[in-house]
């Protein structure tokens, strides 16, 4: 409840036991400390009534550490209406003309986690061309200095977080420039430096200063003193010496496993500390924070037994595709060390990098940090954000997980991003923005940037590429149209959060998407091919433009900062200089050998009339996948131009109970008057059962020559004709809240189930919940709690689909169909518990699939790289067809922390897409 | 000698026994015909006085059948200055005001060959579309009528032809127009069906006139009245009825060799002509010639072991590739049919169609058919011409051999040509134009046309792709000064014959290897890939106007006759439209990551300063090849703009014996500017033996900005260094007559052998041979006779080569160097003597190499795609290698009718190219 009147606006802050006038407070009884006292970054707000002499009234934070004194203070910074990103992203500061204090105190416990933070890294091109170009260099490189650092140091605190990673790929956070240790000390900021930069020293370092070779076995002579240095230089300061050591440039140690040699390098490291910092003070992880990171092959190392001090905090990896390798097991959580988790948003390596603009799905990164928490990771949370600028979003979501997890559950997502955006935006387009963002969220999740190419969605198959590419399009209409209800002191921010990704994102799918069809017309000798072409071109200019418009912003605020290059790629690595895939042309000025006119149709390569590779030679007949009333009714044909010469075209069925949305016309073979025509089956009028409808295509010119005369169709080909097979067919009524076949196959998105079926024998407290978003598509299905045993098909819950099937038998010819089950592309985190689930159709036997098979050495597992391009695992499994009906399908999730999307039931109507056919229809 | 003035001119052609003139002055001893009486197209000429009552002297032409009159009238035709051409390719007949007979009689025995044909095949788009566009069209198709044919009798009697199989895709000879049987025989052609028309009847006639499906077990009542009406229609006239059957549509009879079926098949027709001829006729190929064409699996029935009459003629065939796959044995030269050979100049089928322009080989033709000669292959010779149009050239040339081959040997090719050329385009240019399309029959030859595509030659190696272009374009050249000083008359034909195939040549490969250059270079980040890519769509431009311009000359005679597609090929067939292989483009607009200039050096895909995948990352430096006075004393290097801003380059090197043809410059970021620069080692001011030079390319910028001064290679990499490693070394005076290393290879050129080592034991008379120009690159060697029996390494003699090696062992790790072998594609004619070749290093133990593994049921031998489209067998050896020093190679052709081209020692350093490194340096 506001209070009536100015009263002065008196704020008064401190710290318990470091603040004279807090203290004095507590003395005074004017607050109870005791449920924070010596805790880590808690902190008590409260509106109190003669605070001291000569105030009448004041807002009084007293902080549990200095940390927690900020907060309070920030957290009243962020209420007024500063967000976190008034530097960092132009969000303006509301203003208001007066502030009211509401008289209720606030006590705000320890964070979840103890030490968040993020790692700035894979800074090239972007961040460093920031620095190079707003900052004078130092004396031995880019000018990361700490007028550069204290603007880091502020969003780090007002998002509640604690701890950096420094860059480093070519700067020396102690070094280039020496204010900054000291400044971050100042802001309270605890400093680390990244797994693979030992004792408080920079890669660089070493580079620079060191002598002979950054190898521990042949060179401990000149490497011993320089961490010596570093564990000196640290002293003063809050901060958590990294211990172990990689090879240089963030490589193997070596070939091998070397465990004795690591085990050696931490006892001198030990010894180091202990002759700075005492014996007992080392042992103490609230005084010598130390940590080793189980990066990549290290993890391998600590798998094959090396002995790490119980002290020293494990920090655990994801695979730098956001799915976590691995987390405490039971007999790990008392350690006095603990563990965290090193997560990545960004990443330079195998299969490729994605380091452009934000891919992060918001709800992969609560399901990972929510298993991690659920797991006692919570000693250090820390994300590689690269050049920090693109990824507002995700650092946001990702340090509020981090701050108090307990307020974000499975369903959080679009509430947490409507609360984030009427932050950034203000309430008038929060729910707006927040839907847009979650629909980014999962469209630039499901596969990095930087691995879609032409190739990646069907345009052939199932319309995949036309409904994402469509998809793009809407989000970046909702994006502009956002963006033109704001005010412009609002816009910079909206432009750099949402406008910028959305309409960059959209731009890049339409250039790969076009780029294919581009590549598709010219093989089928369309006209239009060329016109594609020039679209792609201007696409290439606009992301150009897109570029300029981020770099130039604000009078060149951001300069450089979204200079990453991301069209080009040919192999893991980013190109070097953006280049397009390759554009085909047609030769225009010469008529196809089939003629003027080419037909095509829905899920086909061919074209009609002439020959190509996806047709019997000589052939002048398509046929269309199957109608039914439970698939497609409509399918398309395209008309086009492959010539020289106008033409009319014509089109006639032999059954009247298919339609056309057009039935003749004219085209010009200036390429850009090709037609799509929708075929549509009108049910009502359509015989019951199967057959087939002929479609003719017929075409006339104007003025034919003896020459026109003979070569309609070309110098050898026929009239096109397209066949039209139908089934009018009907489920029994008795088949209820289940799927139905059509084109020879089932989708199903397992939220979807008919029922749950309850385990024969008594079994752990388990349920399946939904995670919505999770997903390529719709949602994650996953068992609660995380922490949960394993479970067996008579322990644990089945997930029960119904299935009504048409099909005779299978088109494979083995008499056989597959289930594919997709999941989330996370990992077996415990050794000997893979994640598994069971499969049964009707009562067929029962089929285990364990579908991520681990390797040795801290290696990924087989296939992991084709895995985590396509965001899913996907298994498959055989059973018996036995007849068109009813059918069941059960799936057992065997382990938590398995996240099941989506199942495919293929009779062998299943053809190549990228998502896989979309789901089918459903009786609900 | 000439007479002394006009005798009037008259000229009397008759044939013996069928010209009352003729036979009346042979009874009166005007002149002796007994060395032709009787034979097959023989005749006389001389000149006789008084020949006939009010004729004081004629030019007299007396045949021994009706051909060899005809043949001795065109004789006089053609020299008197009409070209067989004149028609087919506008040849213009020479203009006389007199002309004079010389007083010499001449005998012209019989042709070589019986049967001399073309096949006019694969006909759609070029021939169909002229016919569609010339004649009207019969009731069932295109209106290949007499008017259209009378015009090929002409030219195959003029080209001393004698049989035809007619254009059969969409046409009916003998039912299109009811004239056209009759007119062949008329003008004395024998007619003959391709070698899939039974029985003399087009396989279209089936199509439309038959009942039921073209099998002869299922529909045999049906087929049987089809095959009589076949033979009853051609008893008339003058024809080789084709025997048996294949499957419909030129496709296999049936899945596996049913060698019953195709018995009973023949005994049928056997009896079908028994019926209409008589059984003694029918067995008599004077009087009723049957042929039975082994055609692909045909060949695997008569393997099987298929008995076939006599009496019947055995059609062995190539493999569609020119290569003749069988042919006689020597217990099968006796058969009362005899054999010939079915040979393409033209084919539509794996593993691609070659039908745009000719890409025959002449010399390829004459080894083959030389062969085909000798080994008795004499009763037919037809060729498939596909449209006829483009293939002027080869034809002349197979019919001046299969009419009197005694006149051509392997060296026969140049002055052949100079002699058509002369024929054709008069003597003043006959010289130039002989050494042009010399020239272009090797380069033509190298690859078919349409399986030339962008990946082919190399950019990187060897200068590859450079070196053939700029052949093409000296060719093009010289085509251009030919043309330009030809009278107007005469370029029509040129243009037909010799400048459109130069020139379209010259521009597809110009299409293919700047595709290549553009998509090199847009991997490279340089702006010149779009001005590249501008030069390749200019180029499609003009490949499209010489269509134009081909097909609307003289007033748009050969309309259509250039409609055929050649670029865009996907697959085996045609690609219906020409679509260009895909052209990238860079974002110019935008700066590369590693700055605004790029360094790249010959035989290397890398660029630096920046990352690529043929470099170690983040190193700036890349390594020539190494220099050695025998290889290579000059190698480039190129500096080119990747960026957005002008700069100035250096060069320097750390050693004064490398000097730079340019060591400073400036380039603009526009893509037109790049520079090439070679650097040369100067031998004599080099110190001996092996070193190191390194090359500085450094650049400058003006008005730098604080961010252009800090990133002048980019953001994060350094100035381009390059490693010049060399080797001054010397070959001792005592090695004379041989090869020496360089790049850790050498190569031979196996006409350049050091001497020829004889047999220790006597054995057939036999000579190594080289044929000039049958090879990729300079020259076939094989052994004369071609009918000598088998060799072996004590029988026959060895090439043998003298090596000089310097590398002190090989880079392949394993201690062992590789000696590759490339023959021609000939293939194994005698199933059970397969073409194989011996091969020893020093003393090291002999090998022997099969290079041709046979595949039974008439399938083409293992991996012959390949080999068929490299035009070469490739095969390799090991062989130890001891060290630097003197060496020897020796290889022995163990068998006859075998051409080896080139042969390779690798000690590690032969890279990817189409051709392989290029001949060594050679002590001679």
């Amino acid at each position: 409840m506001p209070s009536t009147g100015s009263k002065g606006g008196v704020i008064i802050a401190g710290t318990i036991g470091n603040s004279t006038i807090i203290d004095m407070m507590i003395s005074q009884g004017k607050f109870d400390i005791s449920p924070i006292l010596g805790t880590w970054e808690a902190y008590l707000t409260a509106v109190i009534s003669d605070p001291m002499p000569g105030v009448s009234e004041a807002v009084v934070i007293a902080g549990s550490n200095r940390r927690g004194t900020v907060y309070g203070l920030y957290s009243i910074s962020e209420q007024i209406g500063v967000s976190p990103w008034y530097y960092w992203a132009d969000s303006p500061p509301q203003q208001h003309s007066t502030i009211y204090a509401t008289d209720i105190s606030v006590i705000q416990g320890s964070p979840s986690v103890k030490y968040r933070g993020f790692f700035l890294n894979d800074e090239a091109p972007a961040l460093t061309g920031y620095i190079d170009a707003k900052f004078p260099p130092s004396p031995w490189g880019p000018g990361f200095n700490a007028d550069f650092y204290k603007t880091v140091f502020e969003l780090l605190l007002r998002l509640r977080a604690n701890y950096l990673w420094p860059a480093q790929w070519n700067s020396m956070f102690n070094v280039d420039d020496p204010r900054s240790q000291a400044l971050a000390d100042e802001y309270g900021i605890v400093m680390g430096s990244s797994h693979t930069e030992p004792m408080m020293r920079a890669t660089k370092e070493w580079n620079v200063f060191g002598n002979g070779p950054w190898q521990w076995n042949l060179n401990n002579n000149s490497i011993y003193p320089f961490f010596v240095e570093g564990a000196q230089r640290t002293k003063p300061y809050e901060g958590v010496l990294t211990m172990g050591m990689r090879g240089s440039g963030d490589t193997a140690l070596g070939a091998g496993i070397e465990t004795d040699l690591l085990e050696n390098i931490i006892q001198n490291q030990t010894a180091i500390l202990e002759a700075i910092w005492g014996n007992a003070s080392v042992q103490d992880p609230n005084i010598v924070p130390q940590m080793w990171c189980l990066y990549k092959e290290v993890q391998g190392y600590y798998q094959a037994g090396m002995q790490v001090p119980d002290y020293i905090q494990l920090l655990w990896t994801d695979d730098n595709f956001g799915n976590i390798r691995r987390l405490p097991l039971s007999n790990e959580t008392s350690r006095i060390g603990g563990a965290g988790v090193y997560y990545h948003f960004d990443y330079v390596g195998d299969p490729r990098d994605y380091k452009w603009i934000n891919t992060v799905q918001l709800q992969k990164t609560w399901e990972q940090m929510h298993l991690a928490y659920e797991r006692d990771a919570r000693q250090i949370w820390v994300v590689n954000v690269g050049d920090l600028k693109p990824l507002e979003l995700p650092i946001s979501h990702y340090f509020d997980l981090a701050y108090d997890i307990s307020l974000w559950d499975q369903n959080s997502v679009p509430a947490w991003l409507e609360m984030w955006a009427a932050r950034e935006f203000g309430p008038a387009v929060a729910s707006q923005t927040a839907a847009l963002m979650n629909n980014y969220s999962v469209a630039a999740g499901r596969r990095k940037f930087e691995l879609v190419d032409p190739t990646t969605y069907s345009l052939i198959d199932y319309n995949e590429a036309d409904n994402v590419l469509a998809q793009w399009q809407a989000m970046q209409v909702s994006a502009q149209s956002i963006m033109n209800s704001l005010p412009n002191a609002t816009q910079p921010a909206f432009f750099e959060m949402v406008y910028h990704p959305v309409t960059a994102g959209y731009v890049y799918y339409d250039i790969m998407i076009s780029t294919a069809r581009n590549n598709l017309y010219a093989e089928q000798g369309r006209n239009s091919a060329n016109a594609v072409a020039q679209h792609v071109l201007q696409q290439f200019a606009q992301d150009h433009a897109l570029t300029v418009q981020y770099n130039t912003l604000l009078n060149g605020k951001w300069a450089h900062m979204m200079d990453q290059t991301h069209i080009g790629y040919t192999y893991w690595q980013q190109p070097m200089r953006q280049a397009l895939p390759g554009l085909q042309y047609v030769a225009t000025s010469e008529r196809d050998l089939a003629g003027d006119m080419g037909v095509t149709i829905q899920n086909s390569n061919a074209t009609v009339p002439g020959d190509d590779m996806y047709h019997t030679l000589s052939s002048n007949s398509l046929s269309f996948t199957p109608f039914d009333p439970y698939g497609v009714s409509s399918q398309w044909i395209d008309i086009f131009s492959m010539g020289t010469k106008a033409f009319t075209w014509n089109i006639t069925a032999n059954a009247s109970f298919v339609t056309f949305s057009q039935s003749s016309g004219s085209l010009s073979p200036n390429g850009t008057t090709d037609i799509r025509i929708w075929a549509t089956v009108n049910w009502s009028q359509c015989p019951p059962g199967r057959g087939m409808v002929v479609i003719n295509v017929t075409t006339t010119e104007s003025q034919p020559t003896m020459y026109d005369q003979q070569t309609l169709y070309g110098t050898q080909y026929a009239m096109p004709q397209l066949m039209l097979p139908y089934n009018n067919t009907v489920i029994p009524s008795s088949f209820q809240n289940g799927f139905v076949e059509s084109d020879a196959h089932i989708t199903i998105e397992m939220e979807h189930w008919s029922n749950i079926t309850t385990p024969s024998a008594s079994g752990p407290a388990v349920n399946y919940t939904v995670i919505p978003g999770l997903s390529r598509t719709l949602s994650g299905v996953t068992l609660f709690p995380v922490t949960a045993p394993s479970l067996s098909t008579t322990t644990g819950p089945a997930l029960t689909y119904n299935l009504y099937t048409f099909s005779q038998n299978t088109t494979f010819g083995t008499g056989n169909l597959t289930v594919t089950i997709a999941t989330t592309t996370s990992l077996n985190t415990i050794p000997d518990r893979p994640l598994r689930y069971a499969v049964q159709l009707d009562n067929q036997t029962v089929k285990t699939v364990q579908y991520i098979i681990d390797q040795p050495a801290g290696a990924n597992p087989t296939n992991w790289g084709t895995a985590v391009a396509n965001s899913a695992w996907v298994s498959s499994t055989n059973f018996t067809y036995t007849g068109p009906g009813a059918h069941t399908l059960k799936v057992w999730a065997l382990e938590p922390a398995m996240v099941l999307n989506t199942a495919w039931i293929d009779l062998g109507g299943i053809r190549p897409s990228y998502l896989g056919p979309p789901e089918s229809y459903r009786v609900a």
